[in-house]
């Protein structure tokens, strides 16, 4: 009986083990999630600096399955000494704060360039300028088992047009055919939610996918914040304690903690029993675990502030909606901020009618699900907006989901979204979120009831008036040969009248609920 | 406009912040998944070594929402000085090789001990024994942003009974009434597919549930294989080369891959046209690539061996069951191996009909989905199996899912399972492992018809029995009556032989078919 052979791995090297967790199951997967990585980090690139973004992306068949990807941005550009980390070691990146960004893992980058490499032995080809003099260019790969960049090829070369922004280029083996709905509507989903986006898609067939902005309005970037006391941990406390210079516990929770004032403190303080003016490296384990544990449910706390999201505002979704579906009538709510288990969230959701939206099959509805701005395109049964679309007792609403052309939308932007899978497919139930979706939904099934209740009204008005411009002729020339007159009384008037009154009220209406 | 700040984090980091990837939500699933965990790392410390497990599990709850999870078994034990990393290091173990067992990430047990620090402060409290004179006792925890273990204590005691096996001991935050459900379940589970087990847990209530093993006979422990030449990617065979002595291509292929013979590799390396004699240092990138290509599609070498799974085979199976439902009747089938990209696997699937078997609800099924020995409880509607049983049509074999008292059992081995999520629950489907199960399920279906058919030709039999044996008399007094004799023919003795013939007919029935 032998022992067990133990040994450590990097944690390169699990997720090269285990690369189906992060999307890359088989090369149309594959295929979809590299363009989908490298796409969400050029745009973060460009939103978290205010910088209205250029994107484009061209995908090159080389033949036997080899695809070569080159994605361009107008972002930020990344520092000179950091590119080979950014690019060839996994678990290292500028993500790892307080504040909403599409990548949350610090992985998909990386993971998209050690697919290339094991596929098709490819290295990633990066250039990048943060807009200096020179601009920077790399060729790496990743050590997996030591989860280290190795630099096959470096190049300083000269930036005479203060050029700003990050190339990547990466050869894989992939599946174009079968992953193009996926990427195309990928694409598409994404040009709804980012109107102010020019995104430039050019596929293997050399065929031209352009999304061109329609504004050059931005929402606010989101700011970086300290995490609020209902989200904290024992580790997390543990390292601010570690980390502060504070002398007194008081000062301690007033300097680390998001809206965390010297009263606030005092009265948990207080609630808890614990001296303020103690030296919060002399708490012991068992004062800790009090203390994190009143932390997280004191309800004295203000709720944290939404200021470190971004979303993308009523006007601006609208406007996207509109582009792309030409509604007969959209309606789109923000709900106010909320929380959940510390983190702050914010849900806009959006029903749009008509227009160019299709009628779909008994069993299907048109869904579409946005967490930090990314669409999400799988996994929608298991998606918590799901949930609440098929709890909504729709009749009360007059909506028909089977007969009406309808399309449903629900974005979450959160510093931190719920995700299920590493592979950011679907959304997990928390209560709270299932709360927000399902009152930002009912008041757009709200606005759209008012609204066809109003072209009902219409519609009614309109017969109405047709009825009448038909017979009133009719009875007048009837009621003027009764009674032997020569001339009609002048009907067009009352005509005219009821026009105009038809007309006004179906502006009224429009105006009121659009 | 100031860059973005870049930093790594280490791996427990990352699964610390991301923790509800590996099942760590909330409280209540938590307390399922450590539950889980640890006694599938206690199985298999006993089971990959043909130590037939004893495994005792008891949960207390210490109040405040905490509680003491405490799991013993009588396995290998853990060498002295591999303990800290054993417990304290994510991403180290002893499963990162070819070779089939339950936990295959290194992470779940790790993750216990890292979500137990975080909720309750707790460490983890490790004794071990290989059953020498000595037993350890550890108590750790982990220094998260390095992923590292921490020691808070250490003791070497004398082991005079010569004890062997490990005990684990872990404080969490956790709901065991709202997780109650599933734990009982997954024992329960647990114990229909290990029948050679003895399964004994003692929940927070005092309430204590025994599953003793009915049989002592063990499925033969897996072994650890070379990877199959259809497995392969150019990581893994750049990885080989550096660790090969191989001077020769032929040497390399003979020496490092699973069933490939000097006559295999000769045939391959003649039909990529690369030379058998070359070194394979001296390969160019571009070589290995065709030569990974060409390895991928190649249909000459000979498929994976199952030798390296460990299956629970139709006896046990069939055991387990009975054990569970007493079921009036069960069929079980274990499919040839198969191969999905290089990694084999074996499918084994039961249909068991009445006994304890309830009729459930229409739209329900009963299904119990297993891989590599471990119940899957979560998803099932996202699971293979699932789509697969839908997919059958019943009628063709006259079973009724809604009004039948039905259960369904799939089993699934293999190097390496194709879970979609880090919290291993559920599988994805491979078209190579949906072909198998429907097979299984097909073939399983048809024993249960021919029984039901039987079934249905010996409940005519017996009603044709009562019918004879009602009448016969009637018809035989009548008769005497009628020809004027006083004694009434021998139908005794047509009864006896058509009693005989109904009953012989009813076991040779199932005799066939059971």
């Amino acid at each position: 009986m032998s022992g067990e052979k133990f040994k450590a791995i990097s944690v390169a090297d699990f997720f090269y083990k285990n690369r189906e967790i992060a999307g890359f199951d088989n090369p149309v997967r594959a295929t979809y999630t590299i363009v989908r990585e490298l796409v969400e980090n050029a745009l973060d690139a460009c939103e978290q600096y205010s910088i209205l973004p250029d994107v484009r992306v061209k995908l090159i068949d080389e033949g036997n399955s080899i695809y070569r990807l080159k994605v361009e941005d107008n972002g930020i550009g990344v520092p000179y000494e950091q590119i080979p980390y950014a690019f060839g070691q996994i678990l290292f990146g500028s993500k790892y704060t307080l504040r909403q960004s599409r990548g949350i893992f610090g992985l998909g980058g990386k993971m998209a360039v050690l697919y290339g490499q094991i596929t098709a032995h490819s290295n990633v080809k990066v250039i990048s300028s943060q807009g200096g003099y020179e601009k920077y260019m790399f060729e790496l790969s990743i050590n997996i088992q030591e989860n280290k960049p190795i630099i096959k090829k470096k190049e300083v070369r000269p930036n005479p047009g203060r050029w700003r922004g990050t190339i990547v280029e990466i050869k894989f083996e992939g599946d174009y055919i079968r992953a193009k709905p996926k990427i195309i509507e990928y694409f598409r989903q994404t040009s709804i939610i980012l109107p102010y986006a020019n995104i430039l898609f050019i596929d293997p067939d050399g065929v031209l996918y352009r999304f061109d902005r329609i504004t050059t309005v931005m929402p606010k970037p989101p700011q970086e914040i300290k995490p609020h006391p209902h989200g904290i941990d024992i580790e997390m406390i543990n390292r601010m304690i570690n980390s502060s210079r504070s002398s007194t516990l008081l000062d301690f929770l007033v300097n680390n903690f998001h809206r965390v004032g010297v009263a606030t403190a005092l009265s948990f303080l207080k609630s808890v029993k614990i001296d303020p003016e103690m030296n919060p490296r002399d708490l012991k384990p068992e004062d800790i675990v009090k203390l994190v544990n009143k932390m997280k449910v004191y309800d004295k706390f203000r709720p944290p502030d939404p200021d470190c999201l971004s979303c993308i505002g009523p006007e601006l979704f609208k406007a996207g909606i509109i582009r792309e579906f030409n509604p007969e009538f959209v309606t789109v709510t923000q709900r106010k901020p909320s929380a959940y288990s510390g983190h702050p969230f914010i849900v806009e959701a959006a029903i749009a009618y008509g227009g160019r939206i299709p009628i779909v099959p008994p069993d299907e509805i048109l869904v579409y699900r946005y967490a930090n701005k990314i669409p999400l395109l799988y996994d929608l049964h298991n998606d918590v907006t799901m949930k609440v679309i098929k709890k909504i007792n729709w009749k009360r609403y007059k909506i028909d989901l089977a007969n009406m052309p309808l399309a449903f939308f629900v974005h979450i932007c959160s510093t931190k979204i719920p995700y299920k899978t590493v592979g950011k497919e679907y959304i997990a139930d928390r209560p709270e979120v299932e709360y927000e979706i399902e009152w930002a939904l009912k008041t757009c099934a709200r606005n759209l009831r008012i609204y066809l209740s109003k072209k009902e009204k219409i519609n009614i008005a309109h017969r109405r008036y047709s009825i009448i411009e038909k017979y009133l002729p009719i009875i007048s020339q009837f009621t003027t040969e009764l009674a032997n007159e020569n001339t009609q009384p002048n009907y067009e008037k009352i005509l005219k009248r009821l026009q105009i009154h038809a007309k006004e009220s179906e502006q009224r209406s429009i105006i009121q609920v659009n």
